[in-house]
């Protein structure tokens, strides 16, 4: 029985390179979930094979930095010269809708989205030990040493944020992760603070239906 | 990876008849699961095949009642004549060793618990309706109409107080149930206020271990 109506927001989040986007995709992969995922908008240009509202939504830096100042995006970052965001109407209505809608965002983007969304779960992923981030960052192995040495600098401030999150899912494996993060959600639903107001609403209805 | 060493204490409570017993059965029945439950201490007399530290711990009331004056209990009640009590020193014990403690015990004893464990999870298990409710007080058939009404007014009473509960479980069926539950226990070891500080001192061995 789901006594909690309002949809939740799941912010997956973590270090570069810690793998968040696999464990994020494994999540999607498990049975019998219903979760939903957020299209970002970018100003990068479409790759091939991508299409408009699937992979991204596709806009010019005018309209991005338009969106900016009208407050619509959720949270947004740029990168390498590109805008990357999350659109807040989109969110909005996926929860309003009662869905359960992932995010899968880099810390600075978890970070302005704890301001407008306190009620989301915050899940930080994070390596299995400080070994472990190395060799994933190393292994990519298209980058130069002073390049990787930066991002793992950044992961390791990121990893001293980790207490700002509600959860710490250790990515040890992938599949360990994504059954972790499903315990996860199953459980927020069940809290407390989500699931009463809902609890208490079916119990006077039923109440109703008794005269 | 388990980082949270400490132990969990996980409290399983809810209305005069709404089935917490046999949900609290049915999750020791799960595969995979590590949960150790506690063993009572009682002043009622053994009944035919208990056998004293398995069942019960059998007691006299003056070694109950001087145990009480001690603070030895976790939490105690006293019910048709007869003291029942969780004793403290084998839930601390547990948690110590690092293991899962379930306690089913009455609204009144959860809130006892909170006092003394305020890091303990506090689930309240929920009848689905209060047409259920009524349904399942009747069923047991062998206590008058007055009785039953008593039991009722005081389970409508506890229903009231499921806002002092980290989570609500509605009892539609005893594997639901016991499945959700299930999936608490691991979102709780993986909150940050439990894994946090096991996992940075994980990667600080870590650290050593490369120099």
């Amino acid at each position: 029985m789901k006594l909690d109506k309002k949809g939740l927001l799941i912010v997956i989040s973590g270090p570069s390179g810690v793998g968040k986007g696999t464990v994020r995709d494994a999540l999607f992969q498990m049975k019998g979930h219903d979760l939903t995922f957020s299209v970002s908008m970018t100003t990068r240009q479409p790759r091939e094979g991508e299409v408009d509202g699937r992979e991204y939504f596709f806009v010019t830096r005018d309209e991005f930095e338009e969106r900016i100042k009208e407050g619509k995006f959720l949270e947004y970052t740029e990168f390498v010269g590109n805008y990357y965001g999350t659109p807040l109407d989109k969110v909005n209505e996926a929860l309003k809708d009662g869905k359960e809608m992932v995010l899968e965002i880099e810390v600075e983007g978890a970070k302005q989205v704890r301001k407008i969304m306190p009620d989301a779960v915050f899940i930080f992923i994070a390596p299995p030990t400080i070994g472990d981030l190395e060799k994933r960052l190393n292994k990519r192995g298209t980058e130069s040493k002073e390049i990787i040495n930066e991002r793992y600098q950044k992961a390791i401030r990121e990893i001293g944020l980790a207490y700002q999150y509600d959860y710490i899912v250790v990515n040890d494996t992938v599949d360990n992760a994504a059954d972790k993060i499903m315990a996860i959600i199953r459980a927020e639903h069940a809290r407390t603070t989500r699931s009463l107001e809902g609890y208490m609403e079916n119990l006077k209805l039923e109440e109703v239906d008794h005269d």
